[in-house]
């Protein structure tokens, strides 16, 4: 079948390549470890190149990282608020050594925090394309090493925030007396809504007031050593949520439309429910989705292609 | 002059030498780096060999992470409410492998929590010791890797919280994306102030709400590289003092005796201000102040020496 786009999720350490027919069906996906920080020898256009292989000549368009400072081609922000279709009107093309042009999506940057993102707009507008409702007024949140919650309305991304939470947990759980000399983790979900309600329990003081608790419960015998990630795991994400609704990313009234599946989507639906905050779920394809949304807008699918 | 006491204040990292007169007066000082997780080669032995050698033999008393599950030896914690008299009662005594005696020191434990310390409940005896009215009543704030602070009613330990701010900036700075690839930190007192305001108007959401400013005001050109450390610095030791309030650890009306002096104290103090909290400061000689107390009250020390 005739390829209408490839498009690239590129961010710092994955790099996941989807090659469309000409109505935005997925034909072929890709995932590499060339992440922007996490290059081959011979950088971009090595990881690039190895991206594409073999795949017709296409229009390309790509998102993430790979518009950073330290990215193949810094692309500005644009600020919000901001309609999602704005980011078609605003994509900056760079041309490889080879002569293929590259057309990079721009982030987004919130300037009342400030606050910044890259990829996650592509994601938004693949929820926007998917979930018109939502669109129109909603409340989204991206779980990961730096979860993004962002507020949509009538089709603009109106502001967002970042929690570093997956990053908290690593750094907790690597490199702090906390996580020192602990054995593997189990899979302790009594121990992780521990963490939860101790976050959602500490109020206005937040989870920094009773972090040390992994280590006292541990050594009081009240925490198995083996559980002390997962009770960690559910503080940070219950903080999380405690913080969204205390600073009004969220209330309890409205549901928020998370995006993704797997493991830690779980973990946040099980936290959520401790707050009585209604989390509803959005499949993981809303990159590819966004990608092939902005493209069509921005009018980078031959119409030969499509024909 | 002869030797009254002994005394030892031996942490993680540190291991302090006291040799006192038979009246509590400090002859000699001495600074090992040998603290319960660097210890030589001979172990707690040779350490200890170390740090009183050529010292007349005297009665020993030592408080810290020596009397910890990986210490020398194990002592049980005292529960709070405790009066610090108390501690005295409940030294526990270990015979080196030369037969001399070592007096350790219980750590205290906040079952309210739980939330334990070894080697500040000695500074608090000090404190007690040198400031009657705030044993009477009184906040004590000990600042530190691992921060401290502690209630104080009529001579008890009524209960006390930790808020890990040293060990979260070391991970910060050392560990993080907000850390990494930054020149040396300059001493920016501007940059300190403006992360002690942002974690004091973040209200009830907190530090972690706004922890990602670090790197998006960096890239935004509103902080220098070389400052980010500094606003972190401002934003971890104003998060404390927020949860401190927050959690009713001080109010605004009472002072906080904080223990210690130095740069870190300081910095302390700048913060406070910002909040229109009081901070008193108390010298940095609590611990040899509180393991003489202690060792008096626990009749250690030989009238045959005070004579």
């Amino acid at each position: 079948m005739s390829t209408g786009l490839i498009g690239l999720d590129w961010g710092s350490t994955h790099l996941r390549a989807y090659r469309y027919d000409g109505e935005g069906r997925v034909l072929e996906k890709r995932a590499l470890g060339h992440g922007v920080r996490q290059l081959p020898a011979g950088g971009f256009a090595e990881a690039f190149a190895q991206a594409v292989a073999d795949w017709p000549a296409a229009p390309v368009i790509a998102c993430g990282m790979v518009g950073s400072r330290n990215g193949w081609h810094e692309v500005p922000y644009l600020d919000t608020p901001s309609h999602v279709d704005r980011l078609a009107n605003a994509l900056t093309a760079m041309t490889t050594t080879d002569g293929r042009a590259v057309h990079i999506v721009p982030g987004l940057r919130d300037p009342s925090r400030p606050d910044v993102m890259r990829g996650e707009e592509t994601q938004v507008a693949g929820v926007a394309a998917l979930l018109p409702e939502v669109a129109r007024r909603g409340c989204l949140l991206l779980p990961g090493t730096h979860s993004k919650w962002v507020s949509l309305r009538d089709g603009a991304v109106t502001g967002f925030a970042t929690v570093m939470t997956g990053e908290l947990y690593g750094l907790l759980t690597q490199h702090s007396v906390l996580g020192a000399q602990l054995p593997p983790a189990i899979d302790d979900a009594q121990a992780f809504l521990r963490g939860v309600d101790t976050a959602r329990d500490s109020g206005a003081a937040g989870a920094l007031s009773c972090v040390f608790l992994a280590r006292t419960l541990m050594l009081d015998g009240a925490l198995p050593a083996s559980s002390v990630a997962d009770f960690l795991s559910g503080l940070l994400i219950g903080d999380e949520l405690r913080i969204a609704l205390a600073s009004g990313w969220a209330n309890a009234h409205d549901s928020v439309h998370m995006v993704g599946e797997g493991p830690l989507c779980d973990r946040y639906l099980r936290a959520a429910e401790r707050f009585g905050v209604v989390l509803r779920t959005t499949p993981d394809t809303t990159t590819s989705h966004g990608l092939w949304r902005i493209a069509t807008a921005a009018g980078l699918v031959s119409t030969q292609a499509t024909a």
